[in-house]
């Protein structure tokens, strides 16, 4: 599952199976495969992502396992199952891992299979194959709580962001309104930012400052303990 | 993996192979064993569980898929694979579940497998076969972030309790000592807990009152959204 933020809504990497598998079936679905016998999960996650998008992300993280037996038995599943693997109704366990990327870091790389990786917001996703839309939601709860432990939205952020950019990554991660006043005293509370000189240029309205975030300061406070947290 | 706590240490249920296979190996494991054919991961989690240590445990929950190709080629683990596995050296992978249980709720069934199982102190664990002690740690890790954002520890606290009692909780789970001070006053204003009239009896020292846990106000902080943690 790789996230993707454009500053303004969350974007989810999808591949196209059609060029898999011309004629048979053509819909998105999450980019995965089966691992090979000699690689450990964490090694299965970055290449098959790598395969299907070109992506070499640096940080992948499990969020979860999913193996109904009924997630490979929907009927219009069947075709393209039955394509692609020697024993298609053998059953699957999905060990699924997520990413957060800046997507104008990284671009799908058309000499692989990138033409077939496609970006969709989060919210325009209504129907995927398998049990995919289960796994789907699964991560975005996963992600939430990560969120709410962890500042991880940072690796979501140019370098030098407003406290608004910042704000609008985390409306669009719980996906509601949240009050900016408390939203600025609380981030500014969490002494990791560091507020520079600089402000925004050619804007209409009031210029706002820039922030960078502090590594050494968040290092610290990720390890001090749950107490930092204010639970 | 089955965290209980007695008020002082956690413990960790763990079953004893040697009744299993007799005159082969002994040495505790983790409960666990294969999913079946029909039934899904939290099933299997649930019956394995029950099967093992006679234990129907309410709530269990996932925290991570280990499945590195070495995990089974220690050389202290063959004989117990051969024995038990009609593919011995076929490649697992776990899906862990974990669960916190006040001790002193569930007996350990002695009609089932239930000699077998034992409950030992967290921090005298130094060896289990395969690669159990990495998914003990990743489970300990869980734990640990869950406990930073929900107040996950009630499950291990009997229904009136004095928040020493429950600092002790959070001092087992984080092993280490935490300000008491500091806890109480943020305890105290996640507005969750009533302070009951009750206080201590036959103490030598000055009874602390007792507490117990607002179930709805409980419900409602969880709900509320992140800000609410104060992340």
């Amino acid at each position: 599952m790789i996230f993707g933020f454009n500053g303004d809504q969350i974007y989810v990497l999808l591949i196209d199976r059609e060029n898999q598998l011309k004629n048979v079936i053509s819909e998105y679905a999450l980019p995965g495969n089966l691992i090979r016998d000699d690689e450990n999960l964490d090694m299965a996650a970055e290449r098959v992502l790598k395969e299907l998008t070109g992506l070499s992300v640096i940080y992948l993280e499990q969020f979860g396992a999913f193996g109904d037996p009924d997630r490979i038995k929907k009927k219009e599943d069947q075709p393209w199952l039955k394509a692609v693997r020697s024993i298609p109704n053998a059953r699957v366990i999905t060990v699924g891992y997520y990413s957060l990327i800046r997507m104008s870091d990284y671009e799908l790389n058309p000499s692989s299979f990138a033409k077939n990786a496609k970006w969709m917001p989060l919210n325009s996703i209504k129907k995927l194959p398998f049990d995919h839309l289960k796994i789907l939601n699964s991560s975005i709860e996963f992600l939430r709580s990560n969120t709410k432990i962890k500042p991880i939205g940072f690796n979501l952020l140019p370098e030098k962001f407003t406290l608004n950019q910042m704000l609008k990554l985390y409306e669009a991660i719980f996906n509601k309104k949240i009050d900016n006043r408390n939203f600025r005293r609380k981030i500014i509370n969490l002494n990791i930012l560091d507020k520079l000189e600089e402000k925004q240029s050619g804007v209409a309205h009031k210029p706002a400052n820039y922030y960078k975030f502090n590594k050494k300061r968040y290092e610290t406070y990720l390890e001090s303990g749950f107490f930092k947290f204010e639970f």
